[in-house]
């Protein structure tokens, strides 16, 4: 497991990426209440579940400052200005795998907490794979673990996985192999 | 489906609910980096996974403000001072459901984005159920939507049904009865 970084110095302020929006609501049936939500940075996020010819799936081990912990999870990111979804994605697959993906598909978007946060990531299913390393902006090199969509219930038993998206889209792709294999 | 509430008011302030923290690292590598987190208030959260004696799984339809729009998910809420986790989930599927359940496990606990959120949501599986209302302090009265856990993938490419930890935890539920049904 890697050494987990310091913490030199930390402070409450307001925030550079996130926006707190209060709204009043009257509802359907007369009733009135106060609301917030977080709004953050509008722009696409994408989740990539990159699937080997053997089956297994890429994991990446990287540092996770909300829980200051190291988790494994699938690889994502945010879409750059201009980018599409399946060009993000395969950007983002790029730098934190060192794998490109020749085939890239959408196959759903996930919300993380619609009560309190518009925030959705794009889910992408990446297969046909093939070695390609770009330059991301991470700290540190990224661990990348294949892991078999076989064992997503162990996966999730893990202290280190804990990342409700990330288990999600890992059910529906096994789900949506094990339909296309029956369909065959 | 039900009527949206009007807006009456939008405002940017500061917030009730959540706190941003600014963090300065030193990676284990020498780098050093400025990262942001998200804290919420530090009380534990709850996802209901209410399965009936028929094999379906209790979803409710509530009006959810970040996406600002109505959505399908498991019950979930709160956890109240001096509340275990498993009390708590056992009101919220009361108060959401009216339901209780005389078999509560915590079976896993996910995380939102654990990147820049520190929040976590404990799974409880819930079972021998039976009526049993509790007043809760929702706006207006919430419908109650049985679901078969057969129908997941399915589920999860319906406009209205987008939580990630919320199709998580019904894999997991689903992964755990298909395993203690083969155990016998």
């Amino acid at each position: 497991m890697p050494k987990l970084p310091e913490i030199l110095k930390r402070e409450i302020k307001q925030s550079q990426l996130f926006k707190v929006e209060q709204l009043e609501l009257r509802f359907s049936n007369g009733v009135e209440r106060r609301y917030e939500r977080l709004l953050g940075r509008v722009v696409g996020a994408v989740l990539i579940v990159a699937v080997r010819d053997d089956g297994q799936v890429l994991l990446i081990r990287e540092y996770a400052c909300g829980t200051h912990s190291y988790e494994l999870a699938l690889p994502k990111g945010r879409l750059e200005a201009g980018e599409s979804i399946l060009e993000g994605a395969n950007r983002e697959l790029m730098e934190e795998t060192g794998f490109g993906a020749r085939s890239l598909q959408e196959i759903t978007s996930l919300t993380l907490a619609p009560g309190y946060m518009a925030h959705r990531t794009h889910v992408v299913l990446a297969r046909d794979l093939y070695p390609k390393k770009l330059e991301g902006d991470e700290p540190e090199p990224i661990e990348v673990v294949p892991w078999s969509l076989e064992h997503l219930y162990s996966l999730s038993q893990r202290e280190d996985c804990s990342e409700g998206r990330s288990l999600a889209a890992l059910y529906l792709v096994r789900d949506l192999l094990q339909q296309e294999a029956s369909n065959g």
